[in-house]
């Protein structure tokens, strides 16, 4: 068995930076292209030992590299499971701020930025970081054979080789590349779903969707640098750039873990393989001035692989201000519980739950003395609740659960249990969420949410209630919900799966319960301003219990084509106390007076 | 965080088996097609509990899935590492005969049969085990055209799709193939390399050799069921089966891990998604009947995907008696040691150390107050040793080494160490290699080594002095080997670079040192037969000291056409105390004299 060292450190310097605060520099760490990673273990061990509360960076470009990184296992919801090596391991500090001076942080290889765990009050300040090769894959369209689609991929920004006629993504380096029997590096960045996107508006393509292209595109090589993707359902307009969605999830940005009291504060997400930031099971989390954005001179469009921002199970209150998303993979923000499904019943108390989507694998949301809800996973209503008294893990995704009393006498296997939490009081205001895939914000907690003053332009519906207990088993049910001084500037110009209405409740409940169903409840509308370029629905709802729409704005523009819908500004079912008062609307303009080409 | 419950049993039956026998009927384990993995954790839970010495299974077919299995993050020396399902897991008993009563386990899923972890005594005995789905898939060839091969896979045993002319290999169930963008289960079963095989001889194909197909080969469906795998490179007779070999080794059969006098006795592996057998820094292995071989009527020619057996830097006694190994993907065992690169140093007693080779990451074998030799890497000689004070383990791959004394004086980065131990003795007898992959024995332990009354026909070397410390990584040198009364029977029908001699030394020792290293001592080779087909070397080395050959026999025969070969039968270079006497070698016959073709 392994006997482990305790690090001891002679550091005469960090006296110069008080009692509390270290800089990297007393430990190694220069922003001369040298790998930074061990002086950041160093000195975060410090911190530890010392008590400090502040570790401060000179301003320069550092580098990480991953052979000396920490390393553990991590379940990372709506991200991917795995042996992480990761650069700013954050396990167990109590009250640290990390203030990056505004330099730039450069990632190599497979590796995790950020992972805070099993902390409290830890601040990230004032830094942008970046990979050196990203996660994902760009091209330019050049062609649009009948057979496929012609591209032009940058070698330099994006090295990719095509292997007996498939295309292959690699790091560039031509030495690991020896392939035997049993012995290869992991160098190649494989890929899943492609989407089209426009670089001139830095977004999505007009209507364009995912094409799923992974994990190996059939390719021939033409001339003049052309790469033809034998695909003949691949289209997309010359000019644009075709953008192969990594295979996974494995190196989100920001991971916030079981810990309390996190800020993030001026903080640039240039990439991620995976979410920019993603918290879960966390109290309090503080987002100001985050961004996530492509580096300039990086030649890549996307920023982020995937969503901006992700709470799973949080409590306490989550606040985002001031915020830029734009250009990533997916949407800005989904808030939201877990549901996990009854497998089994094994006693008068004791059942057996599985988490079913693999990304929520790992994550033990159920704790002795928890109080849970009962859900069926039709109607998503609760028809019990009971606390825990056991929980045995059987695996990453099996645990047994014993109540303290008898299970609900509606207890049905194939429905869902959630945790009753003190759900997180959410606040998002005055951000940009533009040029993203999907939609915007998806509203699932049941604490206080407000969202005002932000600017959206995204290709779906800008504000989603979704949550079901059969696909996703995300958690959700707004009980106050108030969305006011926003301005949506002409969305949904993706394809219609990502949402007809601006503001949609798309529940996964079944059309048998949504008459008696009602999931979500107060919410509120008032004093937005609903840009729209066609006959859109502002607001399409079913099984609401208190909705007010008013005050709210309406213009129309050109911006883009018709979509081809038909659709009322109100589409309300199911609904009780609706009130839709004083909206400004104007006469539809002659250019959405005819009816739409199909 | 989560509280565990003991487990508690009632269980009257018990008693009818002895104090010290259990049977898993008592804890609802059934032959009857339903999953006995929970009544197997209950059984074994209650061994433990109880100390029972022993679990019986009344012989019946046992079908084990991954859902309730236990889980853990396994390094598996030679295999993948990972998150691993294991339905016999053997962690932490001491004292526990499982007997199997000739029953067959048969695995679903992606999940690990037996893995024996810090344990001591533990006998697996009388049992086959098998998967409903085999890790890897085979196909006939049915055609050569000149743009590939067509080959014909049977889906009810090899259930295989075409995605966008891809061939993807998988299993079988409809339901789970739903691809979203985050949401997908791993069904597939993804190749690499391909291997052309003679489905009657059961063995590879008269001079195939691996082509890589993976991880994605691009088809065409042709008329009748035939595939046309569009790769010219690829060829092969019509009716000979070629075989997709998984891409990863991530479930090899038995596991044994830093465990104690572990007996596998009567045991049948008819398959493995990696060696049937590993056994890595345990203390005394005992294989006494065991078998690799594919179950009949399973449509299957390959058993395991890899190795039957594998030995890392095991100690005590190694004794592999009357066994049988067939058609297995790779060598019927090779025995080494470890090297770790040296990577840099950090004071007078302190560096560090990396594993290259990524099957070797996470395989902690030095430990406080080991032994140590430095080895130069290109000479394999050992210029010093050592002992260890304090380990610090970084990652699965680098690790801080502390000495109690200082460095060596040519102490160098880019050199090796490994560890000095209780070199395993090793006694393998009786045993039949037949019809595998690559090689037989790869001999590389400095404890008394024996290797008598074997019958071996495979399809390069048959015994292999390897060991190199600049790409696998592999510690070996044998002191004392003796290898006799073995039939040697129409081997080395592979390509080359399995291997030209019967009897070779291939260690990894620069040119430039073969003349003045002695990696390899004190070998007898004596009272074996050795069957040719051609002007084959029997014995093959460079830098031995102590080399005998005596008592031998040569038969010649014309089992295959000739490789192109023109060797001497005994070809030793650069060795002293060179003995080579009494060998029974007739006159070439006829069909050798000739000149052969190229």
């Amino acid at each position: 068995m392994k006997s482990f060292i305790t690090i001891a450190f002679a550091c005469g310097g960090c006296l110069l930076h008080g009692a509390g605060s270290l800089s990297i520099s007393d430990f190694g760490g220069k922003p001369d292209g040298s790998d930074t990673t061990l002086a950041l273990k160093k000195a975060l061990a410090a911190c530890k030992a010392q008590g400090a509360t502040k570790l401060t960076f000179p301003q320069g470009n550092y580098n990480f590299f991953p052979d000396y990184a920490d390393e553990r296992y991590c379940f990372i919801s709506n991200n991917d499971e795995g042996l992480k090596k990761i650069a700013f391991n954050l396990q167990g500090f109590n009250n640290l701020e990390i203030d990056g001076g505004n330099s730039l942080f450069m990632f190599h290889g497979k590796m995790n930025p950020v992972i805070v765990r099993d902390s409290e009050k830890i601040s990230l300040k004032n830094f942008a970081f970046d990979f050196k090769r990203s996660f994902h894959s760009e091209a330019t369209i050049v062609g649009n054979p009948e057979e496929g689609l012609d591209i032009k991929i940058d070698p330099k920004v994006f090295p990719y080789r095509i292997n007996n006629n498939i295309l292959v993504f690699t790091d560039g380096k031509k030495s690991k590349e020896r392939k035997t029997t049993t012995k290869s590096k992991k160098l190649i960045f494989p890929y899943g779903g492609s989407l089209e996107f426009d670089p001139v508006k830095k977004e999505p393509a007009y209507l364009a969707r995912d094409l799923w292209v992974g994990p190996a595109a059939v390719v021939k090589r033409m001339k003049d640098g052309v790469v033809r993707i034998m695909d003949p359902k691949l289209t997309g307009k010359v000019g644009n750039r075709i953008i192969f969605g990594p295979s996974h999830r494995e190196h989100p940005g920001i991971v916030i873990d079981r810990s309390k009291d996190t800020v993030i504060e001026n903080v640039t997400v240039h990439h991620a393989g995976g979410m920019a930031l993603i918290a879960q099971l966390s109290h309090n989390v503080k987002i100001h001035k985050m961004q996530t954005m492509a580096r300039e001179g990086s030649g890549r469009l996307l920023s982020a692989t995937a969503d901006a921002t992700h709470f799973v199970n949080c409590t306490g209150k989550i606040e985002i201000g001031h915020c830029n998303f734009e250009v990533q993979k997916d949407d800005p923000s989904n808030l939201h519980g877990l549901y996990a499904r009854i497998m089994k019943k094994e006693g008068d108390k004791t059942f057996v739950i599985a988490m079913i989507h693999p990304q929520q694998y790992g994550i033990d949301f159920v704790d002795p003395d928890d109080e849970l809800e009962f859900v069926n996973s039709k109607s998503l209503v609760t028809y019990g609740t009971g606390k825990v008294a056991q929980v045995e893990r059987i695996n990453k995704q099996y645990t047994r659960v014993t109540m303290q009393e008898a299970l609900p006498k509606d207890f049905a296997i194939g429905d869902a249990i959630a945790e009753i939490r003190d759900y997180p009081e959410i606040h998002i205001h005055h951000c940009r969420m533009h040029g993203n895939r999907a939609r915007g914000l998806l509203l699932n907690c049941r604490g206080k949410t407000v969202i005002e003053d932000n600017h959206f332009h995204v290709p779906g519906t800008a504000i989603l209630f979704e949550s079901d207990a059969r696909f996703w088993y995300e958690q959700g049910g707004v009980r106050d919900c108030t969305i006011r001084r926003n301005v949506f500037e002409n969305g949904n110009f993706g394809p219609l799966q990502w949402g007809t209405g601006v503001i949609e409740v798309r529940a996964g409940i079944d059309e048998e319960f949504k008459s008696t169903s009602r999931y979500n409840k107060n919410i509120t509308i008032e004093d937005n301003t609903f840009i729209l370029f066609d006959r859109t629905a502002i607001v399409r709802t079913f099984s609401v219990e208190g909705l007010t729409i008013r005050n709210n704005k309406v213009q129309y523009s050109q911006e883009y084509p018709r979509r081809g819908l038909n659709d009322k500004l109100f589409d309300i079912q199911f609904s009780d106390q609706v009130v839709i008062e004083n909206n400004d609307i104007p006469e539809l303009p002659d250019f959405l007076k005819e009816e739409p080409k199909k």
